[in-house]
């Protein structure tokens, strides 16, 4: 360890501080067409799009390079955040191709955070997709245990025993290859090394892909609740391979689901039309129905993050069936449930009290009940969870502020919600006795 | 925990969202005057600094309240961040005053960090200005083990146990009182509890009031560095009551003299001078010295973060002497050393390896020796620290980019410094061989 330090000492003159050089993107998409959003998109979004899709055409020419392999990227969708802007890409086999990756890289070493599962899978892949013809990248890895119920300090603190030990400096990348655990400790990870370093969201399940890896909520759990340690750090880029759901288990793509039922039932009701008449394509992975599914996804999501980032208001909605779904998560022991799992049943608790208070009809709450059923996931919690147990846990929710539990409702016609603390108690009070055995 | 839990969820309803209003400044101070700066301030600040005193003035009429007592706010140095600004008060008996604090408490509760130190002699005090007058603000505390080895997670934990037990909730704010350390640890848990609540510090030791509790560092230790797991996150206010002093060991006094003494080095050469026919006074605790000498501190530290927050590259240069200053804290163990020692002895070694290089003068190397000597702090490193010692702690530096190890070196006539990673390598060996023992 001495010694290396002292040679790296003895290096610092003669070493060039340059980092590898951003590289302009190259070549169009063999498949640009983006399908036409099946309801009214934000217009600057829209706008956002095409300024993207224009200057992959126009900055074709890269010269110390090889000509463009032909590109898979299907979609970029944009996340609008000024100086913090950066792009999703969508696609089959993107982590075939390397630039795409490599272009988003700074500086010179770069941290693979991963877990058990998805190492033997796909490490190697991403490894090679960062170092192909990129010889002054080294990159390190770091596996951690698979699962919900090791989304903790401890498990965090490896990532920076890794770091540290390999005597990573701020122009360092790390890249997050894995589903929402993943995702949220290694953000995290980036946002508190050396007080922040850059890094990449390489998401491997649907869920990760819908959700949790776009718009920068990073964190970590603790014993009493969920997500209540992290920051909002946004990454350089989101690089969805669809090809990384061939591996997925049906459970874990069912998870996901529940994300993307999320979007339709809060403020896209054609994509909600699109998805009863679509489910069946999606849990048989047909590849343009989830290419169209994670798209949609990731624009709503994109949109909403654009208008607020740090969640004053709006993006609270996003959490529809979550203080549900995270009581429950917490209340059985992280990683009994899936989050998506969870986050479904709290779902049809949302549907029923928003009924119960009168703001939605009966045939929205029985179509969320439909859809939900249709996709395999739990549409009540399990029977260890109490009237008490929720209300205990729930208290905590990030969502509560001066002692008032806001929770997100759905109110109106389909796609409409809202996000308050302003409702009769009785009307939560009936829902958690209607699903609860006490 | 199960009742109020239940209890909290009834009161969903009938509790009100609205937070304790912000209240407007009443009030001139008593002793606005603020001592001519010994040099050139930026425009910037000066004219920040005049439209505070400004608005000081204009608002004092504050209906609902007391007319006001007489303040004893001898000087507010403004922090200009944009929509993160924020005020620094400074002055004798500032705790004694409790509308100043409250003014910059967001939502209804209150948790103070403090040590086994502090708490005895200010917890009382600090939770009566917070709550005098105010029955809607309840305040906890958690009360952290005292000292540099206790700055890490596992300690930090303990303030986030406590935070979640007491059911705080975003609208929540965190008070750092204390030193350091206790600011640094404070300020990284309210940057992570729910993604970041509000904070404010009262920094109680010389150190903490001339420099860590201003700027938004924050963080903590790691076995094998200082400082390596962290955040930038600002507080809402930094309140300086020199009367804390009072109960400052002389140890711990030095050690906060130590980063004056940086300020007149780097940037301020009147101010070195000052101290070099003031530090007797300083030493000897005459009020208005060490007023002056926080209030001269501040105004520099506000200069140099409002230019750059994250350190892109100028704030890098108020870490003169701490690369060497942190290889001996983490060398000999965190807390063998104070940070001041630790800092005093690497701002030596700063100075010698400068002067290896022709860059300053062999009389600015004995004026920083002089004055540290005078301030009877250390100006070698421990015996305990060899060459080898110092190279592999140093090879972990946040400051270390693609491998290069950038140092803060004086350069040119008193006040001049440079942040570099070109300098020649045989100075830096010399150095080293020069204090150590091998």
């Amino acid at each position: 360890m001495a010694a290396s330090a002292s040679s790296l000492l003895a290096a610092a003159v003669s070493s060039s501080c340059a980092a590898i050089s951003s590289r302009l993107p190259r070549g169009a998409p063999a498949a640009a067409s983006v399908p036409s959003p099946s309801r009214q998109s934000c217009s600057s979004l829209r706008a956002s799009l095409a300024r993207r899709q224009q200057s992959r055409f126009v900055a074709s020419v890269a010269p110390t390079m090889q000509p463009p392999a032909e590109s898979r990227v299907s979609t970029v969708v944009d996340v609008d955040l000024g100086d913090r802007s950066y792009p999703i890409y969508i696609g089959a086999g993107l982590l075939d191709e390397p630039d795409l990756l490599q272009r988003h890289v700074h500086g010179k070493r770069v941290l693979v955070v991963t877990n058990t599962t998805v190492a033997p899978l796909y490490l190697e892949k991403v490894s090679w997709a960062l170092t192909h013809n990129n010889p002054n990248v080294s990159v390190e890895s770091v596996i951690l245990p698979d699962g919900e119920k090791y989304k903790d300090m401890d498990t965090m603190m490896k990532v920076f025993d890794k770091a540290i030990e390999s005597r990573l400096d701020r122009r360092c990348t790390f890249v997050a290859l894995g589903g929402g655990v993943i995702g949220d400790m290694c953000g995290f990870a980036a946002a508190a090394f050396l007080r922040g370093v850059n890094f990449i969201q390489i998401p491997t399940t649907l869920m990760a892909q819908v959700d949790s890896s776009v718009g920068g909520k990073t964190g970590i759990n603790h014993p009493l609740g969920k997500n209540l340690i992290g920051a909002f750090y946004q990454p350089q880029c989101v690089l969805i391979d669809t090809d990384t759901l061939n591996t997925l288990p049906d459970r874990e793509l069912a998870s996901g689901i529940a994300e993307v039922v999320k979007y339709g039932l809060i403020r896209d009701a054609p994509f909600f039309e699109w998805q009863e008449q679509n489910m069946s394509a999606l849990l048989a992975r047909e590849p343009s129905a989830l290419v169209y599914a994670i798209k949609r996804s990731c624009e709503n999501k994109a949109e909403v993050v654009a208008q607020d980032e740090k969640e004053s208001g709006l993006r609270a909605t996003l959490n529809l069936g979550h203080t549900f779904g995270h009581a429950i998560e917490t209340g059985t022991g992280y990683g009994a449930w899936l989050h998506g799992e969870a986050v479904a049943a709290g779902t049809v608790m949302a549907a029923d009290m928003s009924h119960r208070l009168g703001w939605i009809d009966e045939s929205i709450k029985k179509r969320t009940v439909d859809i939900l059923a249709q996709a395999k996931l739990p549409i009540t919690p399990p029977e260890t969870m109490t009237v008490e147990k929720f209300k205990s846990i729930m208290a905590v929710d990030k969502k509560v502020a001066d002692g008032l539990l806001r929770l997100i409702l759905l109110k109106g016609p389909l796609g409409s919600c809202v996000f308050t603390g302003e409702y009769d108690r009785k009307a939560l009070d009936e829902t958690l006795h209607a699903f609860c055995n006490n």
